[in-house]
């Protein structure tokens, strides 16, 4: 499979996931204090941010791993479909957790149902990188060390994922500021591009491509 | 018209149709028990799954398909275009079967409405390949034998969804599982990649494109 | 502006378009006579089907027109973004009119309601070749008969269209059927593809772009 | 980061918040006067309409933006992500303002939520052209004069939503109508495209891209 179709396909994954979490967001109906009521439901607004913030760095995380592979092979495939399955379904949990996260002892389960979806997702990130350690010939001879590094770092993914899902038992606020942490932990310790290495603040533009 | 173009749609349509699948899966309103409301849904969770897996198996086949065309005439292009006609509806009989999949007697016309939208899904694939096969000029030389091999292979399509349908009318969970076994097949049998035909395992990444 | 980008968002509406009409086919909720529910709604099955072939013939046509187009200025941008309006508009006539179309006096205003956005719709692209036909800088030399061409057969759009608008206030179900066989006229007479003139039946695959 | 997928996400975006912005387009159920309904809800068209328009002018000044930039770097990538937030978050506003623009006193907070998304979603254009203004090497030598006057013209964006944001508090309808203005302020003064500076009416199309 050519790289650049599965690229296309994730790229539009990815887009439509960010763009149809805005439909999570109600619209007050008959409101006569709609002032009020727009600001009452601010957790729709933090969930939006939050679930927003974790795609984004997720995509951008998936054109780093992208840009390291040399050859597609079915397992590759496989687990980036994979990774779409979880991308795609961020806006159910969201709204979920929007809706319960004041609703006393369901908040609990609002947040397990998010940080269930976040830590799969996250998984998948890891047996992404997993399968470029492993299999040589699908990556950059001299993106080798690199791929190393980013599988370690990615296992922070699952784990904080994993913890917030457990926080969420006591605490559904505290768990859910972690899952907006999360993502910015993985934004700034990977400021780093990975590729290519020879450049590390800026990429040439795609040419005639743009 | 250009392969290019016609890819872009249909990746288009495909990453919408796995997108667009999540709004199916409810969330609960004034739950007062939401662990227990949550995973009584559970077919609408089986049912995305399903449906996500067919439509990403159905995305690789229809790599294979495209990777094997040499040139595009009108019929490809408009057999094409039905079987994004079927791929773009795949949304509703999702939301219809997990609805009513327990719902004894309804559960029969529900199943039964899936299989017959996979069952044209799948006859759009047969007669893709019947027409790659027919019309020589279309594909590259060196890929007749395998399109003849493909062919035989896609007619499993309608059969299983066929069989399914009929089966809808004793007992909806056994086809339900039918149609979550109709892509696995595919995506096993299908594990040799169609082109190119030198390379089993891998494909070249698209280079400057990627 | 490239004509690059022009075409990835012109194929992202036409797509999106395609696969958001299957959010206006209803599911039955509490259905107790699920396959007499499901048969009863034929209306939404009906204008899905012809919306979304409407919508594939008009990205077909859209198709032809920027293929032979050599250079993009902003009157045809702002003409494109014009024809996207409608197109992305199409859902909402698509849902009025599958609603109404039995309702007796409503079905005449659904009708004139999709009538009117299709009228819109098809005289952006008669706008379009106009241009076209105008400004011979923007298109290649040896296409100037065949867009002269294409500008006339395009009247035919509004014309029809406008016919069924003034039709749908005698008999919205006449009018309907005349809204389906507008795209089967479009897509008939339009079997010669107009780029490149020397290949009639089937145009090469964009190699290393496939 | 490769321009072209950071293009890729952005028009996934642009073209997916155009299309969804009919989803909140009311279709009248039960009604017993269908025109006079469909002419009632007229707030919802015009609003259709002119956030529409604006998302397509923002998305050809995200192409005139992008078709400076010769290096993409971190920076740039968080920035123009930051606007793809509220350009996703558009119909939500869009929506809340339709339903209330003739509330009477809600009205007022309906005009101040769209006026802050608008602002914001503004202000990240000036930031974009900040950037670009401030580190030269992200753009092509000679675009820095074109650069600092494109920055210069950005800053009416946040201005003019600001004072729209305002005015909301003393009349909803007279901010709705400078809402619909910004876009054509930026349509016409823009119609000297940015690049290439030595062809100001038309821009080849991409050859083998197209």
């Amino acid at each position: 499979m050519k790289t650049a179709r599965l690229l296309a396909l994730s790229d539009g994954v990815f887009a439509i996931a960010l763009t149809l979490l805005v439909l999570e967001v109600p619209i007050p109906k008959h409101s006569t204090r709609l002032a009020s009521d727009l600001s009452h439901q601010w957790p729709f607004y933090a969930a939006y941010a939050v679930s927003f913030i974790t795609i984004a760095i997720a995509w951008i995380n998936h054109h780093a791993l992208m840009s390291g592979v040399r050859r597609v092979d079915r397992s590759l495939i496989e687990l980036n479909l994979a990774l779409l399955f979880f991308v795609a379904a961020v806006p159910w949990p969201t709204g979920v957790l929007a809706l319960y996260l004041r609703a006393g002892g369901q908040g609990a389960a609002a947040s397990v149902t998010y940080g269930l979806v976040m830590t799969l997702l996250a998984s998948c990130f890891t047996a992404l990188w997993v399968r470029l350690a492993r299999v040589e010939e699908l990556s950059h001879p001299e993106m080798r060390h690199a791929i190393r590094k980013r599988l370690r770092r990615s296992v922070a993914g699952p784990l904080a994922y994993g913890t917030g899902t457990l926080i969420s038992l006591a605490s559904a606020p505290t768990a859910f500021v972690l899952y907006g942490l999360v993502p910015l932990f993985f934004a700034f310790s990977g400021r780093t591009p990975l590729w290519p290495p020879w450049n590390s603040r800026a990429v040439k533009t795609a040419g005639g491509l743009g």
